[in-house]
């Protein structure tokens, strides 16, 4: 009786998927080669489990988005073997990063599982030296770049691009660990939208992208600046619908049932809710937000209903989608539209 | 009765340690305006919190380090306040990694205290946030590099030497995790040698030197190899020094008491003692150490002297500083030896 995103499950295909993985083993092989090289091997031998355990088990959306992306950018003539095989590359070093966030994210938050298996932190032999792991992690990926790009004009760019990104994304989980704790009315639509674009849409969209723009040599200031503006209002979106879907989602199409409520996330549909609410309807929220009893999380879903937020939801989705349609159209750097579009088709006909 | 580091306590000057911290305000506007420019400023204002709580506190040897090799490096000419500056930055640099390093190594060992203050994540309002903030320091040093060095011909050589030496670190930390429940009957001198150079010695002493090689401009690859010999010798002597005088310095000059015996941890007495133990010896050992009774810990430091490791280690001493010494008279790659001797006879003299 309520809007739920539409279509078809547009996955990455089962062919881009093997393609990707299949160049992961020469990673693992190139860190732990370096490793070993400092008398290291223990930590060697360790490092690879590490990276098997928390880098290729995702859904790697990051990681191919790099190279569809990169695939769309070069003409046919470039897309040689060695081409394809670095724009693998800077996808799996998309991976890692990603990889470094959610192991430490999870040892900040003390989460039990991650992707249905249990958190690394977790294992009984692991513990806190998950954070040591997660470092690994991250500055392994610039040893893969040193051996693998400091042959290319691109070199400085990619480093830098990695440093700014990364340095972003702490900033947005610093500014979450701040907000954390805070009650649902002091939530605001600033905060949510300040807290999604540097914790995640920067990395998470804009970082694959700009790789692939790099690799492909494109080296125009402007063409960067109006590929972030679109790419970001994406990553806004697909976090939008992400806490949409928590809350509003199949769970047998998701795979997973959400807790957002329980949790006291600062949700889209928390932050709405305090918006429309009136003093009544604002007390309820204050009295069950970030409840573990059911009968209160059912509270705050009936509420949801009542100020009619599902059918919000249906026309940002729709606003949401023809703004970053038309700020496409409007682009005018030679990125090719087909670029954009492709992504944008991906999530917003994505319902898990 | 036995042997203890000779000589007055040579420091850093007051005029080198005050000059330098004149620099650090301008680093932390710059990191958080970089904050700032991302809708971040309640996490600018945060991390300027952490930074001023956990960057500038230590005795900072290794950030003045860099600016003294510096120093010793150039030319008169070429020592202008603008060049000064630089090399000021850039022991900043590795005084921001060294907190990157110590903060997450205290959560990881859930530390107490560090440098006679609560370690940062004891504090009640941080917690688990502190491993954001190393995340954020470490990140942030790169905003630095970017602003202040990217017109020189040494950047990618300092970034490259940046993400080189932290993989080592958390290289070193791996190993020294894997082996830090093992008990003393497998400490072997090889481990203690490797998870030494790596997790100490390379930030500590061939981080700053490099850095400065590099600002220098100094391009000759043997150069830098010839150096990293030294540096990773003089490391290891420092903590085979750090380690004795845990054990047989006198609190009153080091200013802290030693916990390496109660701690279990991998030093070079434990692992020499159990080189020279016979049978009986071994088990003393076995039986003592890590243990929190007084009594034991009396039993090993008995040991130890039984052991002779107090002349063991006057030798060793004078073995090492003559062999750095000879290393340093080989060089031949236009680094003055001054530079090499300077660090060498801070070293060795210090008590503390
Ligand atoms: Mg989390
Ligand atoms: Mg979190
Ligand atoms: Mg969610
Ligand atoms: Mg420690
Ligand atoms: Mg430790
Ligand atoms: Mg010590």
């Amino acid at each position: 009786n309520h809007s739920v995103p539409i279509a078809a499950r547009v996955t990455v295909s089962k062919d881009e998927s093997r393609d990707f993985m299949a160049v992961f083993p020469d990673l693992v092989r190139d860190v732990t080669t370096v490793a070993k090289a400092y008398n290291c091997s223990d930590a060697a031998k360790w490092f690879a489990q590490a990276l098997q355990y928390n880098v290729p088990r995702g859904k790697k959306n990051r990681g191919i988005l790099t190279v569809l992306t990169y695939k769309n950018l070069v003409p046919a003539q470039d897309l040689t073997p060695e081409n394809i095989k670095l724009a693998q590359y800077l996808g799996w070093c998309v991976e890692m990063l990603q990889s470094f966030f959610i192991i430490s994210d999870d040892v900040m938050d003390n989460s039990i599982t991650r992707r249905g298996q249990p958190c690394w932190h977790k294992l009984e032999n692991v513990g806190m030296t998950a954070i040591n792991d997660s470092l690994m992690i991250e500055n392994a990926m610039y040893a893969i770049l040193k051996k693998h790009f400091s042959h290319l004009d691109c070199y400085v760019a990619l480093m830098e691009l990695f440093h700014e990104i990364t340095f972003i994304t702490t900033c947005g989980q610093s500014l979450d660990l701040l907000h954390s704790n805070r009650s649902v009315s002091e939530f605001t639509m600033e905060n949510y939208k300040a807290i999604v674009e540097n914790k995640t849409a920067y990395y998470s969209f804009y970082l694959p992208f700009a790789l692939a723009l790099h690799l492909a040599g494109y080296k125009d200031a402007e063409a960067f600046r109006q590929s972030k503006t679109i790419l970001l209002e994406m990553g806004n979106f697909f976090q939008v619908q992400d806490d949409f879907l928590d809350c509003f989602g199949n769970p047998e199409v998701t795979g997973k049932i959400g807790t957002d409520i329980q949790d006291n996330k600062c949700s889209w549909l928390a932050v709405v809710a305090m918006q429309r609410a009136n003093v009544e309807q604002k007390q309820i929220m204050v009295d069950c937000y970030g409840k573990k009893e059911p009968a209160k999380i059912e509270r705050v879903k009936e509420l949801y209903k009542e100020l009619g937020l599902p059918s919000t939801y249906a026309i940002f989705e729709e606003e949401s989608y023809n703004m970053i349609k038309t700020h496409i159209q409007q682009t005018s750097r030679g990125v090719p539209h087909q670029t954009f579009l492709q992504i944008l088709n991906k999530i917003y006909q994505r319902d898990s």
